[in-house]
């Protein structure tokens, strides 16, 4: 579905969207992180039309999350290596993984999981903290809106609803 | 644009993504939290199709993110909340968040902040750990395939490529 861009929201939600909100991209990026890197196999492991994978890819790379690099072999390929910006989206992954290991499988029903190369251990659970260490539910956290005069323009929360912040 | 179904692959991200994984619905889940409650709220604040805010909603709430409940002020309305299940996709949105405030706001542009209600000040940067507290990059991590008679089938991180589990 076609969407408005949120290139300008002052949400950083919003923004975030923009560039990885698209289904297939998280996936991309998600294999990437396994250390996929070349064309096909992003398109034997994702069984995604040609065309697609090839827009998704572009889009990435121009959003800065992804960068085309030789081939690491030598030969003529080309590879996708994520970038500092894609690097950073590990705890976005994590967090939509532990999400599904906890909501989306029933008893039994196996998933992947990541260890640390180290302990071979599970990894800790995200959460959601203040600067001092408390754990925040989302009737701890208020929202801070920019004056007026620095802000864009829409999406972004209102002070007008409950449990928005001064 | 419409795409197969995720809800038996063995990737925890890739199932979450069948739920939430489309554009709006994080937006959705994200004014929720923010203590949105009506559909013409949704509506105002999203700035999207009633038709199209409908289905994302109806879809939230089949998903068990969303539950329909009579209004808090007595009158006709329904209002839309946040299940356990949905409150729970707040590490998702505060990682996103953070990887938007890092790297899709130039200097000087301003953005919505989180803030802790008691301190008033942002909440802590979301980091991937181990269980005993070690902070684990990518390529501190490895993915764990449960074995071929668990699986259901793909897509999903294979054995072949680098960096994958034993």
């Amino acid at each position: 579905m076609k969407h408005k861009s949120n290139e300008t929201s002052i949400c950083p939600v919003a923004r975030s969207l923009d560039v990885i909100g698209e289904w297939w991209s998280l996936l991309i990026v998600r294999d990437a992180m396994l250390g996929v890197k070349r064309f096909s196999d992003f398109q034997r492991r994702l069984g995604m039309a040609k065309n697609i994978l090839s827009a998704r890819l572009k889009r990435l790379a121009e959003a800065g999350v992804l960068e085309i690099v030789p081939a690491s072999d030598g030969s003529a390929y080309q590879e996708y290596e994520l970038t500092e910006k894609g690097k950073a989206l590990q705890p976005t992954l994590l967090a939509l993984r532990q999400w599904g290991e906890q909501f989306m499988f029933s008893p039994g029903d196996a998933h992947s999981t990541l260890v640390d190369k180290r302990s071979r251990k599970p990894l800790a659970k995200l959460e959601v903290r203040s600067i001092d260490g408390r754990r925040l539910g989302t009737d701890d956290i208020d929202i801070i809106i920019p004056p007026e005069p620095q802000r864009r323009r829409v999406p972004h929360p209102s002070r007008t609803s409950r449990r928005v912040g001064k």
